[in-house]
């Protein structure tokens, strides 16, 4: 709030966006890679431009000069991390259990334990402003859940999956990511890879008939 | 955010919470439901403490002395509603999925659907204001997490669910509510009643080895 009062202030009249020297594009994605490391350590109510700009070594009214709002600062990171692997670039190992850890174990967001931690802020990013809510459900969210529905359907389609089970796929694909916000929901500390694992193996797989019940 | 800078003026000095007439607290209950089918209707952000006056038949200002701000009454309201029913109230059915069930079908918060719909409400007053958000995990979550988690561990003691499986109670203990709060953060309208019974017929009693795997 008093960032986006601050910015305001800033972009009095007559100084407009084009004021000073031209912004240096070059260093965005430096600088937005920061904002989600800043998010991995703290909700955003609590990440400040001012602590942005410092780590990146950047005047704080130059990147309010970029991105007039916390806000807007945060919408742009989104955009830039992307979403999850798409299906199509996985390849098939053979057991859906290999696949859906190779998506927990992918490189999105900087691999398991900070993507988790990066999700935990944009969470409250997402509580704050509805439009970096619906950024986050439509650049992350639900490609997320649109991956590990393709990731079930495949092993229905070479037949690890039970034909009869296909019809439960899309109810599965949102165990993981409903879990983990869940997790997510009431301590940042208590989600990491382990619980991915657990709720791959304890859930999803006995879910779709395949192993660890009754100790197989 | 209007109604508590309203709520302030109101709160002048010399005016106090002991001015005029008491408060008739013996329509506390009424008027707390209706800040819950208010909540059942529209978001936190969207309701009004002046429609819930009209509703209930009572001043503005009469409601602003009891409960100075929208977060006042809103938490007066969760813990007037009160938690999940009791694990040691509900019958043993002697099955998982009929125990299940009547949590699902119990009268809490209206049954099913307005359970859902103050649910939604409550998840966007959580976001908004912390105090409502710890209240609501306290009061609601917490307990209604413990509460499946008591009714999967009766399934293991009572030896429907195999022993050997007991270590899984904590985790799917929070399949349904998370399941239902990820739904319901993409749309307030996709949860029925339909969607609880597929989480426990599709995920919750496959995962426990129990039923419809493999079309048992």
């Amino acid at each position: 709030m008093e960032d986006e009062e601050g910015a305001r202030a800033i972009r009095r009249p007559g100084a407009g966006g084009r004021a000073g020297r031209p912004f240096d594009h070059s260093r965005d994605a430096e600088i937005l890679a920061i904002t989600l490391d800043a998010l991995a350590e703290r909700d955003y109510e609590h990440v400040a431009l001012d602590a942005i700009a410092v780590r990146a070594g950047r005047a704080k009214t130059t990147l309010y000069r970029r991105w007039p709002t916390k806000a807007d600062l945060v919408l742009a990171a989104v955009h830039a991390a992307g979403g999850p692997p798409e299906a199509e670039d996985l390849p098939d190992r053979g057991s859906l259990r290999d696949d859906l850890l190779a998506v927990i174990d992918s490189p999105w967001l900087g691999g398991p334990e900070r993507r988790l931690a990066v999700f935990a802020g944009l969470a409250s990013a997402a509580r704050t402003s509805p439009a970096l809510g619906d950024a986050v459900r439509m650049r992350m969210t639900e490609p997320y859940v649109a991956l590990y529905r393709a990731l079930l359907q495949r092993a229905v389609d070479r037949g690890e999956v039970a034909s009869e089970l296909g019809g439960k796929v899309p109810l599965l694909a949102e165990v993981i990511p409903a879990m983990s916000s869940h997790r997510l929901g009431a301590s940042r500390e208590a989600v990491g890879r382990a619980f991915f694992v657990g709720v791959v193996d304890d859930v999803v797989l006995p879910a779709l008939g395949l192993s660890r019940v009754r100790g197989e």
